[in-house]
């Protein structure tokens, strides 16, 4: 999507070809600096430090980052060392782990010399089945807005999104705000609801990217949703996810839960979008999935100030279930699929 | 309540018994500072910047206002003075006006000789009244915490909470922490869940109050709270008030409706505690309640550093309605009304 009025990828090849290009995120909204990647041990800090952030732009990262290592070192050592010390930035991220061994698969079995050359074609194809897969999610959800927008000519949709699941946390498009990119490039006027999602704030992504490509919105606090769903402010909410039951329950940033419960209160519809690589088909309950407490410091600071004082403890779980009862839909790169496991059957029928 | 050790309350006669001390609620949480108003307008400002907030606070400080100028200038010019001096403070405070008037109508009558005194006295009044009735509500609350305690006598009382209406809003015991503080002088063992409350982060005023005078507690971020009810980590809500409508719809800090949703999806109890000057008895449903809109800055600063840049616009809705169906009752200093117009009627018969 546009950063200062150009169209760009959040991960992109370098002028050598022998590295790549990645927007500081820890620095944004207020700096846009592109940082660039030309060691394998600087793929590893980004990751780690999240300088870059989101399961998708992480593994096609960590794609890249192989590719780097393997131009360096295309011995068989070189290729076990790249692997491992990618694997262990981020240990839970579970596109990470996919997109190392889906590398390692393809140039384990190639003499050092062809090495380098396939990877970084390999890391590219990453990106690009990633932007196709969000796009599509994209071109599935948009006519959600176009509906909307059928029923109130008269003014712009009103979506309300929490944290942030757009292009900054996949290559492009993004995965909850890809229908709403689609929507605004066929020119649908468009109004978004930005949460500020406490903690880590990721909301003010969401507005940047939203600021830099020129689509109308206006952050809240994550308090204010359920009164503007209350006055009838809000035509139907958007949010991404981290992990999605086979049952059709939606593991996404904490808070997500609370906007669905509003939006079920209001008849307000509430839509996920779910890349069918986010969907654990092993788990059919939501309840089961383990919630991540994280580090006390991310509620403790906010862009670097010590807000909260250390005479009080902090509790931060990081993510919380949306029952499927009180979600309308999953907006996959294959369709819309009822929040059930019936649903997901039936586009996804290879994981009956 | 307790601030360093000592029993304390927000509002405080000085030494000199013609001025007032009150804590500087600007600076907190980081720096305890109590501050001397020995002047009208030393407390025109100490409300208008919101040194001392929270409406019963807000009522008191101002009748101590009018006793400070009765002193300085008790003539009839000098009591209209100080009273529409002190009224353009908080133009929508309903305890400020409230207490101007009542002083007003106190002092006309006498003779300017006799103002000083009887003003100051007056005032100490309106506070030890204040006090009275946060401590009912803290008598008629504290037994549903009790009866939690017996129900889990392994292990303490969660309490989840919203805001800041603990004593630093009112003159001593606040409203919906004071069945807490009741409650915690018992012996009953609690831990409070503090919603950090964006935007103005009251929540840490709240965990300010509790860290102070000693009751267990932590923070979370405003998000948070709908996943611990849904895991069973809380026992039952208590919140306060700005607005409750006669037929039971409790308008209170944005966000107070968020968690009364996931308290009644969980089957969580959620009181609010009234103290019966909140009640608005001209209105019936709270749908028709003006929610004020506040400051953009309130959600673009916290703790005085720009974190929402001007790129993005913001909206700042103060206040949200909890329709009284989510309520399971409110606290009153008469006893508990199920949130109905036929509940409060029962024990506010005089406004039938």
């Amino acid at each position: 999507m546009k950063v200062e009025g150009t169209w760009r990828r959040a991960i992109e090849l370098g002028a050598d070809g022998r590295s790549v290009n990645v927007l500081d995120q820890a620095q944004l909204p207020y700096v846009i600096a592109w940082l660039r990647l030309g060691e394998l041990s600087d793929v590893a800090r980004a990751i780690r430090d999240m300088t870059i952030r989101g399961a998708p732009l992480i593994g096609a990262t960590a794609a890249y980052g192989m590719a780097i290592a393997m131009c360096a070192d295309p011995s068989d050592r070189g290729l076990e060392r790249a692997h491992a010390e990618l694997a262990a930035t981020r240990p839970t991220a579970i596109n990470l782990r996919w997109a190392l061994d889906r590398m390692r698969a393809v140039l384990a079995p190639l003499g050092s010399s062809a090495r380098c050359d396939v990877a970084f074609a390999e890391a590219a194809q990453v990106c690009d089945e990633d932007v196709a897969l969000c796009s599509a999610i994209g071109d599935h959800g948009a006519p959600l807005i176009e509906a909307a927008a059928a029923r109130h000519p008269d003014r712009p949709v009103r979506v309300l999104t929490h944290c942030n699941a757009g292009w900054l946390a996949t290559v492009d498009w993004g995965t909850a705000l890809a229908p709403i990119y689609k929507a605004h490039e066929r020119g649908v006027p468009i109004h978004v609801w930005v949460d500020e999602t406490r903690p880590r704030n990721q909301g003010l992504l969401t507005a940047w990217e939203l600021a830099q490509h020129g689509v109308p919105h206006t952050v809240i606090a994550d308090n204010a949703g359920g009164h503007l769903m209350q006055r009838g402010e809000v035509d139907l909410c958007i949010v991404g996810t981290d992990r999605t039951t086979r049952g059709g329950d939606v593991c996404n940033k904490i808070g997500t839960y609370l906007k669905a419960l509003a939006a079920h209160d209001n008849a307000v519809p509430f839509y996920a979008a779910v890349p069918s690589p986010s969907i654990d088909w092993t788990i059919e309950d939501g309840r089961s999935i383990p919630i991540e407490e994280r580090s006390a410091d991310e509620l403790r600071f906010i862009a670097g100030h010590l807000v909260i004082p250390a005479a009080s403890p902090v509790a931060n779980p990081a993510f919380d279930v949306t029952p499927r009862r009180l979600v309308t839909g999953l907006v996959t790169e294959r369709g819309i699929a009822p929040a059930s496991a019936q649903g997901l059957r039936v586009l996804f029928p290879e994981h009956s």
